[in-house]
């Protein structure tokens, strides 16, 4: 079970409906138009019964949308170098960087959309960005069992300090990440943090 | 000349429109309402002519109006010791941290306007965020320039990693900093990049 299908494999039809409602959901959010039932009806052809059976909400339905698109977790190989494995996974192809179906339209929509609707948020943190997490805080983990890493750090603030990094880029700054002045102060705040958890 | 009086000192009857037009500004935005010339108008009693004449776009009317209710720059004293002084600019009185006259409703609102709106953003950057990180940057300059700090330190970068760690707990956790363990973490994060910065 994964976020990309949140009700399990095995239902090829029903899978056909979430298509059909993510890329109406999305296109609607693209055209900056508000997401209504009516609208996910008119533009899928998926009927308000189907909807309503599928997801409690339409918060629920926009936070899956959102995700959808988007790659599964990174693969981290933890025999590596561990600094190599985290920044990788951030730098790298299908990581948090990388704009693989998540344009930064896609991305300062759902900033708007959580920031309007608490519950749309803590939905869309529990469900998905705390699992995209998941992976990388393993790897962190696994750099302080080694000795790597400190034996007292925090690791869920670690990555916050690393991430925070990247949303103040693109919601104080406004800069885009492919800016190499942008690249380059990512980089030494991102040296700056990892120094401050090495053992 | 302070953003909180752009147009400098000495002209009473036009801060006087400031402070009509920014409360009706914050009151529509406070209420979820656009906002719009005419609404503005009707509830400052201010004329659309002085309104225009005044400010050259309502995005820029509502970037000031969103920071003039925000306290100046914190004043930090460059004699003591510089952890303490920036800790005690993000985490004292009147500091990043303090809702002084800027509730988290008013946070996210501003959030919601920038991300929808890259001109507001570059606007808002400008003007004010990037003015209101001056004072801390200098701390850290100072740090660095008495070997307290390193001194390869790219300062503007270890200014976003440390305050990149209280918008990811707005923006992307949705969590309110005066939370116990929202306070805890974002420490944890603070302690590692400060280990990051010392010489």
């Amino acid at each position: 079970m994964t976020p990309d299908h949140p009700h399990g494999p095995g239902r090829p039809r029903d899978e056909n409906i979430d298509g059909r409602v993510f890329a109406a959901t999305l296109s609607l959010i693209d055209a900056e138009e508000e997401v209504t039932a009516s609208r996910l009806v008119e533009r899928s052809g998926v009927s308000r019964a189907a909807l309503y059976r599928r997801w409690p909400s339409l918060t629920t339905l926009i936070a899956a949308a959102l995700d959808a698109e988007r790659s599964g977790f990174p693969e981290i190989d933890l025999d590596g170098d561990i600094r190599s494995a985290v920044f990788g996974s951030i730098f790298g192809d299908g990581g948090i960087v990388a704009a693989t179906g998540y344009s930064e339209v896609r991305f300062r929509h759902r900033i708007r959309l959580v920031m309007a609707d608490r519950a749309l948020q803590k939905e869309y943190w529990e469900s998905y960005v705390s699992r995209r997490r998941a992976p990388i805080e393993e790897v962190l983990r696994a750099g302080v069992e080694r000795g790597t890493l400190r034996d007292d750090l925090d690791v869920e603030a670690c990555f916050d300090a690393i991430i925070g990094v990247f949303y103040y880029q693109f919601v104080a700054r406004g800069d885009r990440i492919d800016d190499p002045a942008t690249q380059q102060r990512v980089r030494s705040a991102l040296d700056v943090v990892w120094r401050g958890m090495v053992a």
